[in-house]
């Protein structure tokens, strides 16, 4: 099920068109996801802090929608994490990431 | 204590001739570590992996200090923080960030 | 003023849904632009030209909107701003912006 | 003049390896810092921004030393310029580039 | 030729408004694609990959349709760049330059 | 033989403590660089481009030395490839590279 989670749209091409390339991002995905000691639901929202430092409007998207979907990571957690970004990273990425959060919400 | 542990030496400097910035660095500090939901261990996970994703040798070696020192987070578990930064930035910030993991080790 | 000035839509909703956040954010604000020396024109130079070499167009686009409307900033003003971004961070990010500029001025 | 100050050591293996390449960076230069509007002082203080917030070492201690050398540009003018890298960029980049100013200072 | 190849339309601005720096601009592409050894078309694929590694949709996509119409470069060209994209870069910039990829096929 | 050019000191202890992810690389690192119609060559130049355009000391030495040892890549192709960095990605992460460069030659 992870893999449904975790791949976009994208990915349905990489598998039809480039098989190798995308049983190797399977298999990585299988090691990134099954760390040693913390949980799944952790790392994604360690993830989404990364996507959403980066700016990077569609990266971000996706993992919110995966986080709430799959993870059921609520709204406030999501901004405990965006908390994170403003500090680390600046207002642009936190506000950008802030009016994703809200204008899923609607 | 947060204060302490959050602020690097540079930070002494800016109390001293810059108070007012100081101030308002304090008062981000507080908010962003007060979370809502999120526990501040998590917190502190999420910010590392945001300076291990964006490959600033200086800030990933603070964040893991501080990680190990004030919030006794292990090496397996920053390795956890690292498979996410790999999947999500690539190979060049995860080894270097393990290098510099390994480096505190000994 | 300032603070309708630098605050886009985004913040409303941080202002009724995390009002702590708000302040802090407020608080900085203050601090960054009461800067001792130099002025509030100059240092909205600077973020423009932060913002742009990011290549973050929603960044850029607020910022050049906040700069021609509250304080008069003109085009050629900000394309010497821009002359700078090229040159420190290359084409793309220099001709984004040059983009976002024109498609203002229609 | 400008050369001399804009160009670090690493430009002048590419003057004598690499003359074209040379040739059209100081063509480059000359068009970026002859600005219509805005005076060499302040696009220099828009390039330090922009190096600062992108947290690379190399680049901005090379500009804050142009900058305080040439144009006599004061420190506390530096941290006017960091504040909005802070405001932009967040800790990371500020305090690294806060420790750059304090250590050329001693 | 290689003029148009590479300049998009925001430059037609800049040739217009800001003939001095069009110049140097143009000067600075000659000194770039005219290496010593590598040939124009391996050094669009370099370009092509920086692009799309940071993750920069409108650049990704113009270098794109520049190497498919200019160069003839394959699908599957533009594929094994975007292989060392994920590996240097990770998931994100390389899943964004794939669907690019795609869309601009259909 | 990829595999030791590739992997850098840091994947050896990856390799001991966590031998899933180190499969896990080994399996993404084939799948890169058995591209389709790219040779292995070309792809070292892409990835090359990519590492110093992102400023990232640590990781352009790397491939430089590898370039240059296992591929017989010249200084000249390497400047090649740092040309177009210098358009995509500006003058700061061009001379870092291009001092990596001739320190490496010395």
């Amino acid at each position: 099920m992870k893999e449904e989670v975790f791949f976009g749209e994208g990915m349905v091409n990489v598998k039809k068109d480039y098989p190798d390339l995308y049983e190797a991002i399977v298999g990585l995905n299988e090691a990134i996801y099954t760390g040693k000691v913390l949980d799944y639901r952790t790392q994604k929202l360690i993830a989404l802090g990364i996507n959403a430092a980066s700016a990077d409007k569609r990266a971000t998207e996706k993992q919110m929608m995966s986080a709430m979907k799959e993870f059921s990571i609520t709204k406030d957690e999501i901004v405990d994490v965006l908390r994170v970004v403003l500090l680390t990273s600046g207002m642009p990425p936190f506000t950008k990431a802030m009016k994703i959060l809200y204008d899923l919400e609607d």
